[in-house]
């Protein structure tokens, strides 16, 4: 395997109808030819690091140890926030300090982050408004080249954080959560996992209360509603042959509690 | 050629927004960091099995000898159907067995098939939700590796097919059929060949009556309703500069007939 | 570098459902299973030859010198238009003779162009609804075997270009422009360059005034509208927080103007 090439991944906001991510990958690919990129989504809505910090927690740790992954969620391009490097779990990631790499510091919390200074290797000249192609590309791909990260900026010890979503123990029997995401079948997960629920317990969304659960999408009768233990280790409500974002009329963010019977 | 990267495609229903189909190349390269993957369509609509099944019948066979296709459209995840490896026409299939290679098996009648049961080889835990990534990905992954498929499971005399929209000859001069896809620029594809219309005929569609037949899609004039032999070795129902599928205002499975004149 | 694989991109309108980008991929392998993709767009709107060459020229040069694009926007399938492969900037290009090379042609004047008729490295038989997959793609994956353009076919001195949209000095103190793009966050891309604008302006577009300019995305305050100039080279009109184009209810084509104050 030592021969294998380089993976980067990417993650981005920018669409897949614009030149965005093909002038990222280009600029990349004229760094080191080598490259093998994996789109983990381009389609993270617009601005919206919260749900790209979710996606990229689900996919990163798939990959093999030494792949790269270059976030690139970035409404404050060109202004203060900075841009990072970080090592964790064996892989690197290349981001804004935004609060996209969150869940990987939770994670993961002896990580190293670097405040990337070392503009020799950013593309020049660097537009204000498309640091992706200009700065982060470039230095992604350099580390794929063998440059260490301590030769990429300085030390951070406190990279910005997101307020993750947390579970709250309103009483004995009502935990309160909320919906994490919607996948593209309109299954809810929510940020309760199924260690979270040791007791008999119905979940209270959408003005309805789901009682029943169920180990499989397929099970139970068509348009029931149920609460499912999900592949990324969180419940998930969902429908038969439906969406239960559909039915439920609810999204990501909205509330849901939990109640012990 | 023979030092080529191993290639597989992939035709899910996962969509493009999701970690789901980055988390199975992520499954696939940590297996073998060599593969090459293309993308057929991770749009297919959710649990459309004909589609799916549609969609691959047109791509597959493009691809170079040696080619694994992994087609994840599995409403019946975590239940009583069985998951399979295929051998046909010197390519290889990952798939459920719920007839998403229902073309596959008819256009190649020596195909091999195996029930999957090696799972040494899943990654574990195994989600009751999520096979294409526990189960599939890195089946197709060790394919790449050349594990034969015999060491996969055990041989299976009769997958399950669907019953693909067969013609219907009502009358001497009356061939009834329908509509298998609807393609990106509305252009609607009937299950007619042109060897089904050996002699002068006009299609109904949609309550109208379409004489006109065109080689080409630029033929005619702006707004001409027409039939048109497809790329997919079907007719096709077009409209110059716009689409039939808007216009006719019929869609994937409505009726379609052939009059001979 | 010598041995890295040929990389070719894909620029198309052929969507991201369907079977047809795949199988051009499959027939490509087939000739040079070595070849490595990166798809730019294949989502250009049906038959926008204009967004197609916009998209392309924004993306193809940050690429590695010996890249080949193909790119295939192609109304005229079948009909009289040419074929083209094309040498300009060190990089090649393949694509139907309709105007969608216009921009790589005024950027690089000493471009050499040939019409294809080397039929014998079509995949036959040739549809006459889809030469990406018979035509262009075959002859795309010889080119990255090797075979050099003058083989290919007969040179064309003189391809078919596109009216691109040019700047109208209407006055001294008025330029009118109009909008190239909008992209995937709202904003509207003119065709003003900064340094067609030299003095102190403000900008004319959807009934409104626009006299702030910003540097970056982000600066000003919820809701403003500004002008910023933008990682095409472009003047670009951005609201911040939000879509331009939805506020300012414009489209590309739409007119723009600037006045010097």
């Amino acid at each position: 395997m030592a021969n294998s090439a380089p993976i980067i991944t990417l993650l981005t906001d920018f669409g897949l109808r614009d030149h965005f991510v093909a002038a990222m990958k280009g600029v990349m690919l004229s760094v080191n030819p080598d490259i093998k990129f994996v789109d983990i989504s381009n389609l993270v809505p617009p601005q919206d690091i919260f749900t790209g910090a979710f996606t990229l927690s689900k996919a990163w740790s798939y990959f093999p140890p030494g792949t790269i992954h270059l976030a690139i969620i970035d409404p404050g391009v060109g202004a203060a926030r900075k841009a990072l490097v970080v090592s964790a779990g064996a892989h690197y990631f290349v981001a804004p300090d935004n609060g996209i790499l969150t869940y990987v510091f939770d994670e993961h919390p002896s990580f190293e982050a670097y405040e990337i200074t070392a503009d020799h290797y950013y593309r020049k000249p660097v537009s204000a408004t498309f640091h992706g192609r200009d700065v982060f590309a470039p230095i992604a791909a350099w580390i794929s080249r063998g440059i260490p990260l301590h030769q990429l900026g300085v030390e951070l010890r406190d990279p910005f954080r997101l307020q993750l979503p947390a579970l709250q123990r309103v009483k004995d029997t009502l935990i309160q959560g909320q919906i994490l995401a919607v996948d593209q079948f309109g299954n809810l997960i929510t940020n309760l996992k199924p260690s979270d629920v040791p007791r008999p317990f119905k979940i209270l969304a959408g003005h309805r209360e789901i009682a029943i659960v169920r180990k499989t999408y397929s099970e139970g009768a068509p348009g029931e509603v149920f609460v499912v233990p999900g592949s990324t280790g969180f419940l998930e409500i969902a429908v038969k042959d439906g969406s239960a974002a559909s039915v439920l009329n609810i999204k990501t963010g909205s509330p849901v509690g939990a109640i012990f019977l």
